[in-house]
This record gives C-alpha cells, structure tokens and sequence, in this order.
C-alpha cells in the first residue's frame, strides 16, 4: 500500500456504471514525511476520507474489493486512514 | 485510475480476435492540471470518448471488466470521462 | 496497451514447459513517433509479428489469454500489429 | 520480491476491515548493500518482521495470500525476513 | 518477461512456508546487452539457473505457476534461461 493525501474529487457523469455510486478522489502519493512524489491518482473512497486527511491506498487488482460489487473495473482505492506513523528511530542505533 | 487525454485512434486489422470490435484509443496520461506524464498507451474504449476529451483509465487486471466478453487481453480500459475536478484549496489552509 | 517494435527473438532450451511452443520475441516499447522508450522486454507472440514491425502488446495478468492453456508463466504478449496510428491533429486546435 | 528494511509501523482506527488484526509495517526498499531504493511502502506482517530487520515483500495481486482472511484489499505483504544473501563474486570471474 | 542475470542467492529460514522449498535468486534485470537495469530483485527458481546465467523471468500474478503449490506469495519466478538473442540487425535496414 502507498501513503497519499487527499487533494480533491472527481466528477465524472458518464462513467462505467459499477463505480456510479462511489465516490472518486484524487489523491497525491506522498512519503512518510508528507513530501510529493509524483503525479496524483484517482482512487475510489468507501471508507469516507475527508480533504487534505492522510490515507493508504491500494493499486493491484484486489482494488475492487472495498466496494459492494462483485467485479468493478478500479484499479486503486482508499483502504485506510492514517492516524500516525512510528517510525523507528535510526539516530539512537 | 490515471488521468489521460485521448489523442489519436490505434488501427490494427490484424489483432488478438477478442479486441475486434472494440475501439483502441491512444491516451496521453496526464496530471490534474493536463501536463503531459511520461508517454501515450492505448486503452480499449467502451464510453466513447472523442478526440481531445479528458478521461480516467485503469491499467490493472480489471481492465477486461467494461467489455462483453469474459476474458480479453486487455490491460486498460477508458471507465469515465471527467467533467470537472473539485480540487483541496490549498492556498486557503 | 503499450506500443512497441519487434527487434529480435529469444532462444531458450530450458524453459517452464507451458511456454515451450511460443515464439518470444524481443520488444522494443516505442512511442507513438517511433522514439524508444526505456528497455526491450520479452513478450509471446501469437499473432506472428516480423521483425521490425510496430506491435501493441499487454503486460498484466491477461498476457496468457492469447495462448492455447489454461495457465502459463507469461506476464507480456503481442495482441496487435499496428497498421496506422490516427492522431488528433493538435495544430489546428 | 524485493528487499527492504521496516522503518515504522502505521496505525489506522478507520480502516477496511479486512486487514483489522494485521500489523501495518512502512516498509523501505533496499538493494542488496542496503542502500535505499526509492520511497517507503506499507506491507502487512504476518511474519513478525521487527525494526531494522531486512525483509522481503511481494507487490503482486497474490500479497493478500499470507493472511487468513479469502480477500482482502492488500497490494504487499512481507513474506520472509532475509538471514544472508550469498552473491556471486564478481571480482574472481 | 524480462531479461536478468543471476548473482546471488537468498538465505531465508523466517518465511511463509509456501515458499519453504524453493530456491530464492537474486536477479539482476539487464537489456540485450547485458547493461544492468536498475536494482536486483528475489525471484523464484525451479528451472536451475546457476551463478551468471542470463535468464528471462516474470514479474506479475502468474509468477507462482511454475511452483508446485495452488497459491504462494511470489510475485517473480524465473522461467527460462537464454540461449542466444536473435537481434534485428539495424545496420542493414
């Protein structure tokens, strides 16, 4: 899974119609220390991530699997909201 | 899901007998801001999307999913064209 | 879909026996204007593509699909030969 | 897979619940003389990896397979914690 | 598929036990030439490739069909070892 922000939504009337009810957003992969990488992605959101929160998203084919459909063409979705990050700590090794 | 802009059409009459009936656009990826990322693909078309139009596009396995058949080799698909993107203002946090 | 360019042919003895009556050919992903994209990859050729000739081939799960069984070890597979790539003509917008 | 070093733990309440009873490692892709490759990634455990041990993560669709659960929506998971690797040595060819 | 080189081997006696009896390489992705590509990865072996053999291998979710099992969590196998390359010869085009 990839750590992203949520930076936006998606609009999007015609559209395959097993994503329909879900909601799109567009999310900025980021790094532990919330720094950029690379260009935002859509993934679909059933866990209910408000702007700007901090999320993991995953990207394989098991994407789909949030949502309440038996197949769905997605590849990337919001499976978590990220609370904190422990991180170990390397300048007392 | 990736952003792309459809830019061309790929004509191929000798092809993979599952994708003949099916449309194969060529897809510029690109960001929330339509800069070009990186190089074109070709996805298959089920939505018709015209020239020039900005869609989102999924690459994984699921990417069979939108067509009438029950399997296809096929690693991405048009599944939306995208109206309009409801960005995080950012200016204003 | 990605688009490429036939540059040679693998010779291998030893090999997983699911892939023993494929060709494997020597792929050069290339861009819409020919330009060379990164490094050949190796994909199974079904469709009987020659040297030198643009192609468009998948890399996901689906690359078994074109072949005769029911599972192989194959992540690439040629499923297009290309005849002309249609583009929009950005000049004129 | 890959190699890489767990750096961190991340902790979500509002996740998918699915992965509810699995530990959630930020993981950093190294090469083989530990320098890092690239930003952390986020990999279930099911191994009992601990801080600053070397692992291995797939990234594949078949990441959700170490977990007792029949799908859940997981793109890497730790699969084994690396004790030595044993390279060629080039120096003598 | 892509081309590697084998240049080590991985020592793992913590890790999921679908993997247990397999031979774990480290694999060197190189081009046609033998420039290396990147990082190395951990792929899979039942074919037998030796110490500095140029072999092809997969990277997607059919990586485990070369096993013996239903399911495992690898997402990289090795599945042939090179012969010779057939290149189009480009000087004479």
């Amino acid at each position: 899974m990839l750590l992203g922000k949520v930076i936006g939504t998606i609009w999007a009337t015609r559209k395959y119609e097993a994503i329909n009810n879900y909601k799109l957003q567009l999310v900025q992969p980021i790094n532990a220390d919330e720094k950029e990488l690379g260009s935002p992605i859509i993934a679909v959101d059933t866990i209910g991530a408000g702007p700007d929160e901090i999320i993991f998203y995953i990207t394989s084919g098991e994407a789909p699997i949030p949502m309440d459909v038996d197949m769905a063409p997605v590849d990337a979705s919001i499976v978590g909201i990220v609370d904190s990050i422990n991180s170990v700590i390397h300048s007392g090794d």
